[in-house]
């Protein structure tokens, strides 16, 4: 397991501040080992093979190149890792700690070769990551003084999913529905499809497992009202402007949790907190975050 | 092979404005079975297959939200089939077309749940597709006039290369490398891990095979006076303002392709493109394009 | 995709009697191909390849040898499919329904190699299934004139999860997680590690998801008056005998889902049922259900 | 390769009583692999990474909750260390050793998130195969005094083969085929499909290698008759009573070897054993053979 | 399966002339796609996709270049039927048909571009394996007027054996052990590992299953009368001259299948087949016989 | 990554006549995985385990039988370690380096069970590489005093692409394409499909990237002449005599790079090197060389 032997920083920060758990190592290393056979290709690094004698050294940096969040710091490591197990590896850095442009995040000693041929997929990987906790940071800090938590969907890119979900907690963000199978939420065309919306919920409510949580999207105040009494466990309330998720929440008034959800860009992000919801989704931190731009540089030496 | 079958749009375009051939199902199949995989998670679509009688069908709409360039639109439409092979598909579009917002680019036809289950997955691929060929196309915009092309780079998005490369195509750019395996490309860490330029030049050109290319990264106009007469294939001149690359340009003069990179933000374009390069590389049209927004329909009937 | 082009019979049950949806088949297929691999080994059936022409046809019929409840035929004639296309299969039953020992469940036509090739992967799977919802389904049985439903657990054979818990919707029994990720289940030694039951749900119900729900075991009614006022959304009575749970759901009042787990034999099944907990689970549905023996027997003509 | 470094239990006992030599772990691990993805599903235990300090440790140990025959326990450990590298296992027991209600199987020492996390997947695996190691063991008893051997089929769990047929192993069992591939059984509807006995046979012995052997199966004395001449290696009794079993075992004179199989309770092994065959094969050691139930412990300090 | 629908010449020959049964598809289609993504690399045919237009077909021939004996012709045109399921393929030869320089194997209509992609794969195979066929052939037919079978053995390249071995028995040529877990095969190094022959035979015969055959190298006739009385059911007579050979078999005098092996050029094989040996097996077969020169050729139309 | 940790021979050699750098692990890992699997196939090594004591150790000494080449010697010290990590290997020499019959090319010291089980996987790997690297070495002996080089193909054998042209590296030759991936090759078919050599080559430049070289294959000095003009990067002159090669170099005058290819047999090599070209491609370099013997000899104590 690459992640094993990477010198991680000190954490003085209290539990409630702390990185979230890193996804387990048989969900990621397919994840990292897909990266560098796409990069690899059919014959490897013909670039450094050639030019990079095979017992030169290198010692090399990864630092922010902008101020950002970082997510998925150990899963770049072992990437270098998984090229050459004798990388020596120390992380300056935690996952979901903030960090300054030009600020080191790790240090990567050892042979030069394994170091220039994982170092796009590495770099590919954490900036993505860390544009993603980036993202997720600041739409958490636009909700300072209220008790909306902001949290992600399911609009994640192909293929990254546990490791996108990881960068929005990352950020301080928290996670929606990880996949179809881990919670109901009934949307416009199931209502459609199964015939209205009491029809819909008594329907999930029958088949639904009993570990399974309910939530039913709304797009009206009026459907809130045909929602209200079925006993849903949360309502997505869509596409409202503040003024009516307040109304909403009023309403709903603690009998379900209540999510703003569709439109939110992040100047709007205060106004919606402030409309008393519990949870803000937001799909852009994970299909539209930019990277945050982090470069690894050699040192002289 | 999900891709048989699909119903394409006549196609009126002369040779050169038609999309890009759609990168060999052999590649693409995994990453679809992978993003689906992620969404069925343990046990499948919880929501769909309680609260949608089985039996029960539906005709959905693609529709783009906003204007941008389609990409991926096979794929999207495969991912449905991988459902359910009976669904009856149509797209409307063909990669590399460009859309209003409201636009239909597919139409679907069949079990109500499969289109449901899938309609994330077909999404997610269709939408950051299309982001990344609508970026591409406004910078190939940019350049109108000149002779630069527009190139990606090897930044892509973990385990999407080959589809990102192709939504750059179909948005009108080129291709750069698609890996460390097929051309030489020494940049600023190999020079000094190989001890100077012209010892890392004449390394790969020794060991690299005759049909590859061979390209080198220059910051200043003193190295690409080091590097002219060794008869490299191509340079790459980093982050340079235009009228440095002007100059390089004209030292060049046709022996080399001439590559601009780093730091090229969409405005700068058409102030790079009229420097006279060849090609202008963009980073962020695969890292950080924001997706295209496109949406799945019921149609009421 | 094999499981096209099954006839099926006519469904005359009402919706609450149907069959639970089948699993999708990207999750089954590799169980299938596993399967079939296996007895392939690393040059296929040496028997029927020698003993039997190439262009010999059979007609086979898969019969129940014992009364039971049925699970797993979709998959058990996918299976024939995938050694050769140009099979006809007609089931004869669903899955769900009850058999009598002698009923023929479907009918197989075509390719005598291909059918005697398959035969034991697909009773295999077809009687390991058929047991589970047979023992599920008296286990259902046992609880006639309560409210308690019967659940499965996660003790299942390693590789066949998502197929064993759908043997035991399919006999009539529900779900319960289906795996460490879909909701959250304190147990015993979770509270040991975190320091007592109070901490261990703080603790959960700070980190886990707003969709997510949580359980928590109890041994005896003093723990269970610990756990009352905390809020969780089920609770697992470990061990208690009928009386006791009868005490403990009359403390819970409905104020969450009583469960009772733990050496609950058949024969105790109804009492515990009638103690008005709301799930009983049973490991042995899943972990020691012998198989309903099934056969494959060659029509004369 | 997790199976190194787990300390074994000292050997005194003699070659013959010896634990099977384990399957290769290339061909175990993917099952483990398998077995652990499910269960964490897409985003792992999110009970123990909520409820669990990160940095708590914990001692475990496995015990057995019934007698019997232990197998797997190797595979079982090897779980544990896939999940976290550092544990320290220590096994108490070896597979094939018989085990009282409450003995100490193996002790697992390190970080409390990945024994818990492990602990049912691990447990699933060990309790099943133990499970039919005593099934085994018990049937391998009741053949005390005779020559007859006890052999499991090909009627194993999908997916699950090696390590059933080894669990048979370590009970005291043989194997019969691993595959339809390592050796030639023909069966009453290949004797159909080819047209008779002594053309399938003919057929068999033409295209069969030289290193293959070659079984029949016959219902009659009759059948027997017509087969003797044959010259078959073996000769599958099936559905005799023990009785027709002396007289076929007669018959043959030590010419084949004697297989009795087909409905053989357990209480009818010894009366099967004593007509004198070679072989006992049992379907249900492999298909219906309840799990031995063995927990895992903290250990409190 | 892309092996349906390919036409399949009429076949007039006797039983005993009849090509092998073709190893099953589950098997063969992992070596065709793993052999196809090779050649495609991370982005597909870059000559065919931008020099041919998408909707040219194309009529192709398969033609032999050199007399010689075909093997995997399915496999090589299911391999075209994987780039594209819309080609239109015939066989106009079986496998183990032997032919002559220029004669035509199959002809291939439909998409051009598939054609030119799918063309050296499939000719890597076709090839490759009609190279081995042709030899077994010429091996067979030296063994003419003798009772001697022309055997392979284990040493074939890596990742092929499965079609390498039916390559074989498509030449005429029988199959030895498929892999180390189908016989037992004691050979020098055993006998020395395991303290002299007759200690290895009474552990071989005590571990292996009553199904299992035992065959023992034997380098000397001394060896050989050490090992008559033990019972084997084969005796692998290495490197002995054809003089030697002949007293080994008049030893054996039919108790065991004698295999002569070792240092068997093609000069010797009648010489050694005059012997009265059961068996010749030559590695080379499968390590090192030269390519049948096969080519693909458009037609003019 | 069992290539860490072997023993490798000290290296004296110029940079010059280094081996070539060894393929990444991650691309040949899956290779030796296959390999194993096939030779252990669903049980194992039924030899080994049931013959050889668990604990008995051995000294094994690889050896060569015949003058040769290496190459693959780390591929094959790695499928021991796959079978037991705690083999102590030490290579005696290094890939490229040339041997005589009866030198030793390793040692390997540790349990006798795995290096018996891994024996004939790695061998049948290491002998084929060196038998492409023999093969090489001799043709590139046969250019001596001229500067042509000595080239591969995609004639490979299917699944070993990476390790066969890695060996012909090794033996001193040069990589042509890798696949269809990484250069423009255009032959006679898709001049036929493109309507003619000018319309072909003007469609691939207008679609090829800027780093993909452009070769064209030409079968007369006629078409050279239509060649010349386009700018091509190489020709490849097929099946022309020497003299005619002679004519074709002098009217490219360094234009382009020359490769001959076509029928060029051992014999033969010398005169076409004579004639200038810049590359002599030989197919049977990689589809028809035979293997080098090289054995594996227990040691006495």
């Amino acid at each position: 397991m690459p992640l094993d032997n990477i010198a991680m920083p000190g954490n003085t920060k209290s539990e409630a501040q702390q990185a979230p758990p890193f996804p387990p190592w048989l969900l990621v290393q397919p994840i990292l080992e897909g990266a560098l056979r796409e990069d690899l290709g059919g014959r490897g690094d013909i670039t450094s093979d050639s030019v990079v004698p095979p017992g030169a050294t290198a010692q090399a940096l990864l630092r922010a190149r902008r101020d950002g969040c970082i997510a998925g710091l150990p899963a770049a490591l072992a990437t270098f890792r998984m090229l050459n197990e004798g990388l020596t590896l120390e992380a300056k850095v935690a996952d979901g700690q903030r960090v300054k442009a030009g600020e080191v995040l790790a240090r990567i000693d050892g042979q030069a070769r394994a170091i220039l041929t994982a170092e796009r997929t590495a770099l590919n990987l954490l900036c993505h990551l860390s544009g993603i906790a980036t993202a997720t940071a600041a739409a958490v800090d636009a909700t300072a003084g209220t008790f909306a938590k902001i949290v992600c969907t399911r609009k994640t890119t192909p293929g990254l999913r546990v490791l996108e979900k990881y960068a929005v907690a990352a950020g301080g963000g928290s996670n929606h529905r990880f996949g179809l199978d881990d919670a109901v939420m009934i949307k416009d065309n199931h209502i459609v499809a199964a015939g209205g919306l009491a029809k819909a919920f008594a329907r999930a409510k029958h088949h639904a497992g009993h570990m399974i949580k309910i939530e039913v999207e709304v797009d009206t105040l009026e459907q809130l009202d045909e929602l209200l009494p079925l006993g849903a466990d949360a309502v997505l309330l869509d596409n409202m402007p503040p003024e009516v998720l307040r109304q909403a929440v009023e309403k709903v008034a603690g009998r379900m949790i209540t999510e703003a959800s569709g439109g939110i860009t992040p100047e709007r992000i205060a106004a919606v907190a402030a409309s008393g919801v519990d949870l803000i989704s937001l799909g852009w931190l994970t299909h539209s975050a930019p990277i945050l731009d982090i470069g690894l540089d050699f040192e002289t030496r």
